[in-house]
Order: structure tokens, then C-alpha cells, then sequence
């Protein structure tokens, strides 16, 4: 453990960070000056006055996209600022490059006040295909989404969707492994935060758009699912719960049980922590019911780490790390999602493109077992597979 | 003129853009995920949230710069907005790769309101080591450079200043060839924008920041400057002349010369023009003292062509282009400034640090000429010697 730190920030002293960029012209005489610089670029820019869409075609926004964060709610470290998030911004951008093959630009902001987010992402979104939206906490994740959205601007908040998108594949396929309908699970979340409660609104087939949550999706949804935070169970009529709590609570925890997550937890079929360190216990999953399936996702020191959970009787166990089988992580996700949003300029990336990703996920595991319920990440052609399954599902025009 | 642009626009198509972003580390299998990604990037983390200086040593910051403009003063195309002005910050960033051999991001601001721009760069700073400021118009350029420096943030406005250096080195050549000394030349300055009012306070030897010339440098200057504008010459109590104009026209045009360009041009030994196409003619030329010097840079159509200038008795003719002699181009000063930048952490480019690497561009040619009064921009090492120049007059020590 101690190893893989010390390595990694070797590493990144080493290079000094993980990216870099590259010219993809000459500049070696006058005459390549003249084109890529003044007179000649003048050109480019008077056609993108003409037409705006053209700065897609002239210019590196249209295979380009941000990584943006406020850093309040960094991996499993918590609200650490613009400044140190900066590695993890670019570490994701380093991602997007190596497994989507398009470019993408690390961005923190130096506020957490989510009207000031929502204005710099507007003010910046000119430059980039897509946005990113990364490490921003509950409930603020939520509106400054949502008010994007409204505004028209391509984000995605892959705390929230690339999540809920890798864990629901992953669930189907535990659930085949130990051999329970997928429907009929009990489960367990743990954080009820943007992670928590888009997986919530996934497992439970819901359709939904910031606040509200707008119908019922076709898809085969889990029946039993209860998300417990801080202070125990949600349930419909809790005290304290913010907006986004109230809603899931009154469309999950239909048998509105109350208490702690060691209460709550007793019987259930899966456990899914997205939380933080040494939130599951092994006493939990001893409570669970028969062939307990433990997802402990928390980044990088996950809610319990593998061992326990096997010796505690865990039947599946997978976590968030590179370093471990089963890594139910975004990475799974983001890269094909970037590369659907830049080859159509899509500008929203909706419910169903989100099922279809997952399902697409799902279904690359050929013969699901204990130690493969998700594919790995470096899987040949994912990220293609995955834009694929999102573009199927578009009209065949660009969203411009 | 046709073909460059007509190639110009083939080149931008093909690549689209000219800038892309390369991974510095590989990312082939579950250990170098590990090491890149979670877990190890936490412990890049930790360290920023520590010690806010590793920024620099552990992601890029410590080697990128961004270039920033709200596409309001673009080239000599004027104010053509956010989206249109990403092919020339697009070109910036690639420039300062090619010359400087650091990292640069080319970013729009979809704003123009300069509380706004303020808040952004103020808001966006973490990320880089250094901000070019970039085709903002004056003088909402001055008052947002001011404050951001005021904040602490390393900013250079580089059509102000880089402008202002590379025309103070071309003007002592130029006297050189036209035997005048440079402290007895009578200048014109067609334009009071950025560029204009930048020049004059070089040229004057006037230490300023921002609204204020605080006081003379120890250095040659020139004692008639005359600045003019769409109205005509600047002068100490002309109406309708904003703060920045009032306080240059104050310190120039001691003799309160009024009228228009055609008026006030006769005898002048030196016009500049930073305005736009056509605002010099030939019969202003025929009214200059000997040996005129023509310095006609507004881009991508300069204020006369030099065929004509020629025609019209110009001794010397200096453009911003790259396809005529004597290209007065910023790409001489600002991948050395952002070179010093980088290495040194600098927080602010003083006047002295300005005035040494103009120095250091003027002598840089060896025996001026007429077609020879600047560096070519290819030279070799000519950012590291701007660079040196500048770091000679460091501490020593780190700005941070």
C-alpha cells in the first residue's frame, strides 16, 4: 500500500505531472508561421465569426474537452481545494487521451460557491466539446448540473453517472454469479452522496433530471434499495434530508426501515459502499444474507478492503483500485462517453445512452465469476464500444 | 495575400487545430493505472494540501502557461468574440511550445464585462505558472491587468508590453541606420490601444503600472513621442480622452501639437502604427523628415503595405508579419518571457525585467540595416536569451 504511494509520487515528480502538450504543425520557417500565425489565422477566425460551429472544425475544441473541478469532494480525501485536486484532474485528462484518443484539458477552479461554478463553466465552455464535471460535492453537484444543462452546456458529472453507470453493470453480473434475480436484490448503498444517489436512481430505473425524477425508465429495476448516510436509513419523511435525499427516499425504502447502517444492513443481498475508509465492517457482511455481494468503492482506501470482506463470508467483492480484480471504476465509462459527446457534439448525454452504456458494459463479461463481474479496463477498443452504444441511440445529425 | 489565407484555412481544416495534448507516462497495465490514478495520485494530493507550492513540482503547472483572451481586440479584426478568437490563442499556445519548449492552453472567456474576466483568471490561476493576457481591448486591458497583479497573479499582457518590447529594440536599430539618435526622434504613434499607449511608455522611459506612471527609468528615451487617435493627437487637456490617455498625453507631446495624423505627422522621423488596415498613406510618408522609419504592424492588413511605404521615400519598413523584412512581432518576446516565468516562478515582469530583454532583442543584431533592424523570430535560442535576460535580475530565489 505504502509502496504504491511512494512509487506514484516518484513518478510524478519525475515528469512533473502526467500530460503534456504537442504541436501538431510545423513552425520551422516564415512561411509555416504565416499560416499558423498571423496573417494567415485571421482566416480561421473570420469564419468562425461567419459560423460559429466552425471553431469545431478549425480548432482543437472539437476533439477536446475539460476536466473541471472545485476540488470539494476529491476521490475518498474529501474537500482539499482547486490546488491539490490538480493531479487527479489531470490523471482523469491523461485517461480520456490514452483511452478515447481525444484530448482533454485538467481545469480546477479557485471557488466552491456554486453560482460562481456555474457562471466559469459557462464563460469557459466556448473552448470545449464537453465538460467533465469531477469531484464536486452533494448536493451542490446536482443543481450546478442541472443549471448547465439548462444553459445547453455538454457536461457530465462522472461522480454521479460514470458511477452509477460501472456499478449497475457490475451488479447484474454479481447478481448472475450468485445466482439471485437481479430484481429481487436487497441493497444496501453507503453515502448518500452524488455517487449514492445516482446509483440509487439507476438501480431503481429512474429517469431523472436534477432535482426531480420524472418517470419510470423501461429497463429491469432492483425493487429493494435503501441508501443510508451519515445518520442512517433514508426513508420518505426523515428529518434533514436534503432535496435530492427527500426524493430518492420516496421512491426507495419502500418498507421505510429506520436506523444505522449495522441495522439497516441485516439480510441484504448486496452492499455498496460509496463512502469513505472502514465504513463496512466485517460484522456487517456477516449479517448480510446468503453469498453477500460487497462493492467497496471508496477511493483510494475503499470501505473495506478485500480480505475482510472474503473472511467475513463476501461472495463477490470489488472495489474502485487498479490493484485489486473486480475494478468497478469510471474509467470503464468516461473515456467512451467523451468520445460519443465529441464525434456527434452531443450536448446531453441522457438516461438511455446511460443504460445503454451500462448494458454494454455488462454484457463484455462473457462468463461472469466471483473475481469477473466487470470488464477490464484495458479491455481492447471499451472506450469505441461505448461511444458506439451511445451514438446508436442518436439520430445520425450533430448537436449542432 | 489570397494564397496564405486560402492555405491557412486548408491547414487548419486538416489538423483541426494545431494543438493537441500528449501523455508523459504510460498507461498499459493495472500498475501504471495505479500509479497514475488511483490509489497513488492521492499521495500528490496529500502533498498539495500540505505544502500548496508542490502544485508545481507534481502536476504541469510548474512547466504551463495559459493564454487568455475575451476576444474583444482580436488581431487587427477587432472585437470578434470569444469562440473566434480560439485559432489565434490556439496559435499562441503553439508558439510558445515551439519557441519556449513549455506548455501552454489556449482559452476564451465568454464574457466581456472586465469584473468578470478578473474573476475568472483570478478563479483559474491555480492551474498555470504564469497568464498570457491576450487580445483584450484597452483600456478595459489595463485596469484588468492592474488588478489581477495586484491579487498576486502572474499576468503579462502581452500586447501591451511584448509589443512595446520588440518595437523600443527595432526603433534604436533603426536609428542606428538612419544615423539620428534615438533620443532625438520625433515619433508617431498611430494608435492609443494597448499597444499604443504601451509603446509610448517605453519609448517615453516611464515606469508604470496600470493608471499610474509612478517614475523615469535610468534609461535613453525618447523626448518626442506624439500619440494619435481616431480624434486626432493626444494632448494634455483634450476632452474626451480616457485616464490612461490623459496621464501618456500629460508625459508626451510637450509642444501640445492638435490635429489629425496628416497634420501632425510632417517632420516626424518615426511612424508606428498599431491601429489598423490603411490608416497610413503614402502622402504622410512624403511629409516625414529624411529617412523615414515605417513601422506599420497591425495584423493580419498592416496601415500601409510596404511596396507603397517604400514608394513613398520609407528608409525603413517594419511589419508584424511574417512574410515581409523586419517582422516586429510579439513572438520575439513572449515565449522567453513565459520561459523565465516558468523557471523562476515569477510573480510579476518589472519594467527593468521589460526593459533588459528589449535590450537584449536590439543587440541581438549585429550590424543593423535597412531590412535588418530586429531578430529574425527563428534565431536560435532567442527565447532562452530573453529568458536569461530576465532571470539575471532575479533573487535568485524563487517567487514563491
Amino acid at each position: 500500500m505504502d509502496t504504491v504511494y511512494k512509487k506514484s509520487m516518484e513518478y510524478h515528480k519525475k515528469f512533473g505531472g502526467k500530460i503534456t502538450t504537442k504541436a501538431l504543425v510545423n513552425v520551422s520557417n516564415k512561411n509555416d508561421l504565416s499560416l499558423a500565425y498571423t496573417p494567415g489565422v485571421a482566416e480561421s477566425c473570420r469564419a468562425i465569426v461567419k459560423n460559429i460551429a466552425e471553431a469545431y472544425n478549425l480548432t482543437w475544441k472539437g476533439r477536446t474537452v475539460a476536466v473541471i473541478s472545485d476540488g470539494s469532494a476529491v476521490l475518498g480525501l474529501g474537500n482539499i481545494g482547486a490546488d491539490a485536486a490538480i493531479p487527479v484532474m489531470e490523471g482523469k485528462a491523461l485517461l480520456i487521451k490514452k483511452f478515447a484518443g481525444i484530448d482533454a484539458v485538467p481545469i480546477v477552479i479557485n471557488t466552491q460557491n456554486s453560482d460562481e461554478i456555474i457562471r466559469f463553466v459557462q464563460q469557459i465552455a466556448p473552448n470545449f466539446a464537453g465538460i467533465n464535471l469531477e469531484d464536486i460535492s452533494a448536493p451542490r453537484c446536482f443543481q450546478i448540473e442541472e443549471s448547465l444543462q439548462n444553459i445547453g452546456i455538454p457536461v457530465f458529472h462522472d461522480d454521479q453517472h460514470g458511477t452509477a453507470i460501472a456499478v449497475t453493470a457490475a451488479l447484474h453480473n454479481a447478481a448472475k454469479v450468485v445466482k439471485k434475480p437481479y430484481r429481487s436484490l436487497k441493497v444496501i448503498i453507503v453515502g448518500a452522496g452524488a455517487a449514492g444517489i445516482s446509483i440509487s436512481r439507476m438501480l431503481l430505473g429512474l429517469d431523472c433530471f436534477g432535482k426531480k425524477c420524472l418517470r419510470n425508465l423501461n429497463i429491469e429495476s432492483v425493487q429493494d434499495v435503501i441508501l443510508v448516510d451519515r445518520k442512517g436509513a433514508l426513508y420518505s419523511g426523515r428529518d434533514d434530508q436534503n432535496i435530492y435525499k427527500q426524493v430518492v427516499a420516496a421512491m426507495s425504502n419502500k418498507s421505510k426501515k429506520k436506523g444505522s447502517l449495522t441495522q439497516v444492513v441485516k439480510g441484504a443481498d448486496a452492499i455498496i459502499g460509496v463512502s469513505g475508509p472502514n465504513t463496512i465492517t466485517e460484522a456487517m457482511i456477516r449479517d448480510m444474507s446468503v453469498k453477500p455481494i460487497v462493492f467497496a468503492m471508496a477511493n483510494p482506501t475503499p470501505e473495506i478492503l478485500p480480505d475482510a470482506a472474503k473472511r467475513a463470508g463476501a461472495y463477490v467483492v470489488a472495489t474502485g483500485r487498479s490493484d485489486f480484480p473486480n475494478q468497478i471504476n469510471n474509467v470503464l465509462v468516461f473515456p467512451g462517453v467523451f468520445k460519443a459527446v465529441v464525434q456527434k457534439r452531443l450536448k446531453i448525454i441522457t438516461s438511455e445512452m446511460k443504460i445503454a452504456t451500462s448494458r454494454t458494459l455488462e454484457k463484455m463479461v462473457k462468463n461472469p465469476s466471483a473475481n469477473n463481474i466487470i470488464p477490464d479496463v484495458f479491455t481492447p477498443n471499451l472506450a469505441d464500444k461505448v461511444a458506439r452504444a451511445i451514438l446508436r441511440l442518436t439520430s445520425g445529425k450533430k448537436g449542432l
